[in-house]
């Protein structure tokens, strides 16, 4: 048996440990604080056109997401919101930079096993300081022997990364849950990719090696079936 | 000749470009904002506290330091200030945000010419974000091999670089403003450190080789200077 890959990249959001739950957490919390000024159901609507808004100035992470919520307050309260109002949305902010880190189910397992056996990399999108934080408080960091925290994840900057460390494109293999950003560019290049959906709605029972070679990535219903899945990709399918 | 060095690092804030300037402004005009509630004074050492206490949940970087100028709004207000000001809080964190990028002298000569010549590296603390947004708007970015946003510039941090791409140490020079981020870490490794003070108070009119080794590093009155004293370097002195 050969290592099919010298790179086994993942994601971090949502692949590894949860995050979205955490910011839909944030947003009920300030549709509370704003139930005075407007329906929470619009509330949350604003926020959304905010940070859509703000991304080119803020990008991604917990405190451009703090000042989304922020302007949101003053604009749907017409500026009739007080400051502690104001100071328990940076203390939200805070909260979530302090969460705990909630794995998902299998990542405890799965992680030091491929580790074991593969050179692992954590590619994730987003706030450096936020992500290196929540990696230490995962206690996943000793597994990854590199941390790549990237403001996107197009087919340009994984193309440089395979450049930069000489690894052929059908050597690497990309694990996460957006299509857009772990799966689609990585596919373009001529690499692999294991598309691991968050809150999975359908679920493939059985994934064969075959569907590889049609649709340029597979599937897999949870992050615990990617040992096994490798592994008889290693023994030829 | 032959070149002393495999690779040439640099970092990048108020080394390549003025970045704490546009700090400071950002603290004249919040301290305008607050002059109703609290002397000008008074709210740039409000702010300072407020800055240090968040470091561990915000780091550096633009939007910590707009979270911690409104965490300060609402301090010296004592809850009263309006959301028209907090509005403008924001809005000046995006200006800053799209602020032009102003280079120090003798740096639009000098990058051009060290990277003929070697291979150079970023290396900057900060919000990833916000770094590469500067790069890109300094025009820089071409000159450099790599870039290196990271959460702090620790000694660590310079060996797991080192050790990462193989280099020895004596054959690593940095260069930047700061003793104790770009100088003294790296110093320690055995590795070599040029400091370019920003806003010279003073000045070394000539540097000569043999510093070096009586100090570990050497210092230079501007990066104008840097070329010509690695030319001397490499052809022994």
């Amino acid at each position: 048996m050969t290592a099919a890959f010298d790179l086994i990249a993942l994601d971090a959001d949502d692949t590894l440990w949860h995050n979205e739950t955490l910011y839909s957490q944030a947003q009920e919390k300030l549709a509370g604080l704003l139930a005075p000024f407007l329906d929470g159901e619009q509330v949350v609507r604003e926020l959304f056109e905010t940070e859509m808004g703000n991304l080119a100035y803020f990008g991604y992470g917990i405190k451009g997401f703090a000042l989304s919520m922020i302007e949101t307050a003053v604009k749907v309260s017409g500026g009739r919101v007080g400051g502690s109002e104001i100071q328990q949305i940076v203390d939200l902010a805070k909260e979530m930079q302090q969460a705990p880190v909630h794995l998902l189910e299998h990542v405890e397992e799965v992680i030091p096993k491929l580790a074991a056996s593969h050179s692992l990399m954590l590619i994730t999108k987003g706030d450096l300081f936020d992500q290196q934080a929540k990696l230490a408080r995962s206690e996943l960091a000793p597994y990854f022997e590199n941390v790549k925290v990237v403001a996107e994840k197009t087919l340009e900057m994984y193309r440089m990364l395979l450049e930069g460390s000489g690894i052929e494109p059908q050597r690497f293999l990309m694990v996460g849950n957006s299509l857009r950003s772990d799966i689609l560019p990585v596919v373009r290049l001529g690499a692999h990719a294991i598309h691991i959906p968050y809150h999975l709605t359908w679920a493939h029972e059985v994934v064969s090696v075959e569907d590889w070679e049609e649709d340029g990535y597979v599937e897999l219903e949870h992050i615990g079936l990617l040992p096994e899945f490798i592994q008889r990709l290693e023994q030829g399918g």
